[in-house]
């Protein structure tokens, strides 16, 4: 298993492997990013001695760049169930854009027009190589790696119309890391909890085996109206207890820190601040 | 006015303006594409001889690049109606990728994957700098210019859930062009008819005065959730009529013509063609 990180360091953006709490600068040797470097196949294979402290770095999103991301809503019964939304026979999609991703430690910004911000804690899967009509047999080999995500929400701009772009699309609201992990990372997958924690306490807790569509049928499902390219992002689906969901709702405020904690893929740890005009 | 365009030609991307049948080479004169030079503010300058015929270059999508793509559904009341969809208080927004324009001439894609292609007349507009909580008042000084697009759909994907962005991100599903018409082109906006026509048959029509909610409405809606950047599109909805909702249903296929026409902005022509797998 190896992980890889994007970050700035000394005025310039770069990639990396981490060895414990170092980092090696890839970016420097090799040249791009993290995207160019996953298509490029540089991903997976032996690297140069990490010698920078991680805790002198910035890091930055996993992929900052991605050309897609996509998220799948609804996607484990808990939460299906709880928004009260009716069973479907494939999975829901909506998109993101690039600009909404920000990195672990860094502010999700809850904007001056709403109060309404939610969390959502979800793993997110970078895809390795180019793809279209992808067979679920082999959607998983198109997997570059998994990280974690909060696919972070103001509810009522999402509940503005049936289309829930608007409310997922604002700046700094898609934390998105704090690494990637390669897929080897992950022996059973359908084990793999996905936790929220709002200042401490549990929020969301489930396993990946509980999702209603899995990683291959997602992947196939994508790939059947898009071409997937490395470095795309795929946000799989929050488990039940949204705060929206709560009685009362509970949002997230200024000063308040919320974790994505994913077993064996990391944790994700973001606290809220107000947007700034 | 004045008009521009993206196009190929001796095995380069460029981008130029437009006199009667030529155009002029304004890439090779400043570098860059069209969405560079609407960010460098060199639209509707006067600019070099046209000498290159119109006829023997190959159209791009008027802007081949933009960051964003956000489409408005159901925003003129007869395509509200025939959708039974009900009336809301915002603009109903979703995306579309990049990857799924083409140019006026180029083939819409009918997927391997469905038999539902159908078409939407559509007036698209173009950022022309960069721009976040916009009023409404202040909305049109955003515009770059505007073209015609087709948003075009595929209707099962469309409705495989409450979120459409399956359906409309389909390769080779979104004609934007031929050209980009600076705003002076159009002297009352809410007179302009958007028309589509089915192998020479009228399928839409209507006039920008009958959308529900209006250009300067949706501009400052849209920045009120992200930032709209140089180059970035807006499709601002299509009039009713499309071929899902007659009966029987009309699906475009191979072999068809479809054709956009916005007086005073242009004539967008492309015909159906099949995926090739």
């Amino acid at each position: 298993m190896m992980k890889y990180v994007s970050y700035h360091l000394n005025g310039r953006d770069t990639w990396g492997h981490i060895e414990g709490d170092y980092v090696s600068d890839l970016g420097a040797f090799f040249g791009g990013d993290l995207k160019t470097a996953i298509a490029e196949g540089r991903l997976g294979h032996p690297a140069a001695n990490a010698t920078t402290r991680l805790s002198d770095v910035k890091l930055l999103p996993v992929i900052p760049n991605p050309t897609k991301i996509f998220c799948v809503g609804h996607n484990f019964e808990t939460h299906r169930a709880e928004t009260g939304r009716a069973k479907v026979g494939h999975p829901s999609i909506f998109l993101r854009f690039a600009d909404t991703l920000i990195a672990d430690g860094d502010a999700i910004i809850r904007p001056c027009n709403s109060t309404s911000l939610d969390y959502e804690a979800e793993l997110a899967l970078v895809i390795g190589k180019t793809g279209r009509h992808i067979a679920e047999a082999d959607a998983m080999s198109y997997v570059a790696g998994f990280t974690c995500a909060n696919d972070a929400s103001v509810r009522d701009w999402q509940w503005h119309t049936t289309q829930f772009a608007p409310g997922k699309n604002f700046p700094g609201t898609a934390p998105l890391g704090p690494w990637l992990v390669t897929p080897d990372a992950i022996t059973d997958l359908g084990a793999v909890t996905v936790e929220s924690r709002l200042n401490g306490q549990v929020m969301q807790h489930a396993t990946l085996g509980d999702l209603i569509f899995p990683l291959p049928v997602i992947i196939s499902y994508l790939s059947g109206f898009t071409t997937l390219n490395p470095g795309d992002v795929i946000l799989t689906g929050t488990p039940g207890g949204v705060g929206a969901k709560r009685e009362p709702p509970v949002w997230m405020k200024p000063g308040d820190i919320i974790e994505v904690d994913i077993a064996g893929v990391g944790l994700l740890t973001n606290t809220i601040a107000e947007e700034v005009t």
